[in-house]
């Protein structure tokens, strides 16, 4: 099959280590551009695990060098920073799968929780990148917001119920992520003697995925509902758990009800017991448990908060932009034991 | 002061290892006895830490011979184990604080949760050992059932808003405990491959503590509350969160209610940012954060689960049915780093 | 590529599950049999991790029934358990790669650290599978014995040098493994709360891995050297480390040396730093760092204890003695971050 | 009895808040003073897990301030700025224990590892704080210079068989310690990723602990021993092992050997498996192991890095500086479980 030429900017972080791992064995995806902010170095002094699998110049990022080797981006760089780059490329020709937030939010929610935007033209065309529930936009694209990790995992349990849940009453979602959803900068929550043999809450009820979550429920719901987020950091690498509890208007089955929903969907396992972060890290799954008690549910997803959560849903995003096999190089076996 | 003898029965476990930890260097309290199920061995054997440290012959268990070394037992023994010791204990004049679940709850509710009660004439008698709350009672009882380690954390971050809360509507209960709270037996979940870099919910809005939080709630607010629990498994030894969410029928400060509440309480520290399982480890503290947005409320606790939890409260209960300072001998400082 | 059947016998231990892992998305080899003591089960039942990848029948372990289905059978049998199967398959004609320590070792070297021998007649033409001294070996083998994991990173450090070591001083190695090498049982060593913010030394000089190390020293470098050998348990999944320290003949500059000895080899990396565990975890790598002062040598060496040091290195043999490239579907990405 | 009042100057790292840990229930040692490189804050602002425990003004260092207040003052200050305060301190009169390197070493060792000695007068009186060893010294000293922690567990496990160590060979040790040791500063090495499920040497045979363990095996021994130390920083966050390999003159009993040149002192245990980390962590224990084979012997030491390795150590000299009982206030109950 025909190489299609792809670019990674922001390879320094954990995302685009993920990214990278990915495409270096994708069938379709080759790798022509690597970038970050200060150039200048081999791949494998960024990432030395890398020594002898892969190699190549790291530049200083630069989006017109990027069009002429590539026709699709990947854009694993802090938000602001992405929409600069993104409104380029798109403007030089350029598919852009952006990992920030940066894209992700309707204009007032974006400006509300992180700052002033500064490519409204691109972001009212700009894709929600959960194929499960906009797989048909994603195929026409040509800039993909990619979810956020906690909406990802909390959407994938929440929506199917959204025409079911009582919106009376708040949804709580009790969140816990592995560290490296804290990303690769050391700071004194990052220090191993601070979270080894620990957990706590961080941002609770004010999280910027929080309007995220609510945003994009509405969207497909048509319901505004109350959602209250609370994450918490664990001490492990990765892998990330949302746990959501609600009322419904109705006594129906959820395990069974949720089978049917996701039936024809690769990337969605419904689990008949608890989830757990190891079956689902180092692979693109979502894995739900869900169980009833009178009206009251509770949800229970697990994904791998890189992955499913951030670069391997990129790669699947792109791979629908790109009319490949949504699955095309994307991972699946779990990093157990 | 005149030392009080105290005898330890089930000096296997962790529970029972942190009760010889404290009661070591205890003012008053002495050991004079300690058994488990099989005796003919040294302490230092069974728990080679103690090396250097303290060390007398561990017996086979035996009512009758605690009774005629010591005025007052712990018992960390299994659930039905202890209710045997217990009845046999009482009969002879020695005081019993019991770390099972035997004498926590009421006849019916036992009943329908664990087994068949075989001491229930001590049972309308036994003291619910949550000092906080339970003060009075316990200063005169003969049997104290010292609360589960769930319940404990729990029940001091709800009950203080009893009057408060909406009972119209769900609480639920998110919790996260580390390892040892599943005991020192080896099992599939304990084995450290499989809950290292993981995490995972279990007995979800089915554990037994749910009705230990429920009857204790009706106990001392009178209203029967929906409560749905759903524990955690984390990958650390000692620590436990508990997130419960709900409804209020007012919008108070709960910060500020909460300070008052427990102004004169020396384990209780009110936290003005959420609280983190490291600052807690070692010691009989509770640390409580709490959030409120509109109606709704976010109660975020944590304790050590084998001392405040079970160990150190079991200590807390004899201090105060002996007469004496609630907190002599009793640890305070944490782990920390 | 014609496809080649194989089976794997002894699949629910981690080494099973990593043969799986690899087999699944290997591009010749076929998973036709997979068996255990047991059978009766399917595959996703043992291993849930691969739900919704891959899932076939677990049969009770049959030779007879592997035959009619593989030419080559992988067996990841605990010692002795083994032998039984391998004499029966080789004399069936299905090649066996053999995971176990049963035909590492010399009769007499066997006998006296593991049990008696009872497939003598193959034992004779086994060839112990270190790819990078035994290559020519095993093309031409039907019966491949994987070496012991703490051999092969000791042995791919050691094995360079064996012309330049002073054969007068002792060789001490001082081996550092994560938990997956004590294995799935549940003891009181792998216990999550044992091992946890622990580290110990196990069998000190007295491990069955030293007389495989010293033996393979004498083949390969016709020399006796004394050989001591301490592990250690580390409160981690995957990865072992082996440190090794003694005197050299000549003041060599070994770095060079050693990338000049391994220059064509795709599975060794020679670093210019101390080596780390996640650099290899998940990969079939052996890093090697290596520093003189005077005569002291200093090597360091780590691999994926369950890959390179066991199941990819099986499957490495596999494709060496079925005439495929050495790194056909051998994983070498590793799990970093 | 009557109290002493001491001073803690570097209240802010890990070491300061273990010295802070001690002196809070120390029945001599009283607390007087508390400083570090800013003051203007309360302790409990620097350590809020010692909320509700113990709270007082941390000042901005001053020697002055010190001098007023206190009799002995605890230095936990970076190598270099400790022998500025130390200086100015002892010329006030005050007592110092010094944990940072500043005087543990001669003039012409310190000045080529470390940077130029500002305070030589003092340096000539110091005495080096290992006690087992320096006693009768320490009980006359003003100055005391507290051993570096992987120094304290390998000299404890070399020094008895100073005489029968045959000097001809190298003494190999290959050490590992627990995050704590890397200090309180973030870098890219202490970050929890970088460090969780890997281990990692650092400094190969270039430490600045090896000519300190050198130096003082001379001065102990007379004899000037080959030591070659290599480091390791293990996933965990306190506790260190030395394991130290070497060639004996004779053939004695180490075990017993060990036993009678211990048999006095409180704080070494002579075990009879490896010794593990957790039975020292939040201890002032040496656990030591032995092994002899032929004329080779292995020697496997533990202690808590921040505690006998630092603080507990440190506190233990101050006992002895002031003529109080050894153990006076010195914790000796570990973390386990």
């Amino acid at each position: 099959m025909k190489k299609i030429k792809t670019a990674i900017i922001g390879a320094s972080g954990y995302t685009g280590l993920e990214l990278l791992k990915i495409l270096i064995n994708h069938p379709v995806f080759e790798i022509s551009y690597i970038g970050n902010s200060e150039g200048g170095m081999s791949l494998c002094e960024l990432h030395p695990s890398l020594i002898g699998v892969f190699d190549m110049n790291v530049s200083k990022a630069d989006a017109k060098d990027v069009a002429k080797t590539a026709e699709l981006a990947f854009l694993a760089l802090p938000h602001k920073t992405a929409m600069g780059f993104a409104k380029e490329l798109l403007t030089l020709g350029v598919k852009v799968v952006d990992l920030s937030a940066d894209y992700r939010l309707e204009l007032d929610t974006y400006e509300k929780h992180y700052c002033k935007h500064e490519d409204k033209e691109h972001l009212k065309d700009a894709v929600y990148g959960l194929p499960e529930f906009f797989r048909e936009d994603i195929k026409r694209a040509d800039l993909v917001a990619n979810p956020g990790c906690y909406p990802t995992a909390s959407l994938l349990g929440l929506l199917p119920f959204c025409d079911i849940i009582d919106e009376r009453y708040p949804i709580f979602i009790d969140a816990k992520s592995g560290v490296s959803g804290a990303g690769k900068k050391c700071t004194s929550k990052t220090h191993f003697v601070s979270i080894d043999e620990n957990c706590f809450a961080y941002n609770p009820l004010k999280h910027r995925h929080e309007p995220e979550i609510k945003e994009k429920m509405k969207m497909v719901c048509g319901v505004e509902f109350d959602v209250n987020f609370v994450p918490h950091l664990l001490p492990l690498i990765r892998g990330e758990m949302c746990d959501c509890y609600m009322l419904l208007k109705d006594e129906i089955d959820p395990l069974k009800y949720l089978r049917e929903f996701y039936k024809d969907e690769k990337f969605i396992r419904i689990i008949d017991r608890p989830v757990d972060l190891k079956s689902v890290a180092g692979t693109n799954f979502c894995d739900i448990f869900v169980k009833r008690v009178g009206k009251k549910l509770y949800i229970n997803s697990a994904i791998d908060n890189i992955l499913k959560g951030s670069s391997s849903g990129a790669v699947v995003n792109a791979n629908i932009m790109c009319g490949l096999d949504e699955d095309l190089g994307i991972p699946k076996i779990a990093y157990v034991p």
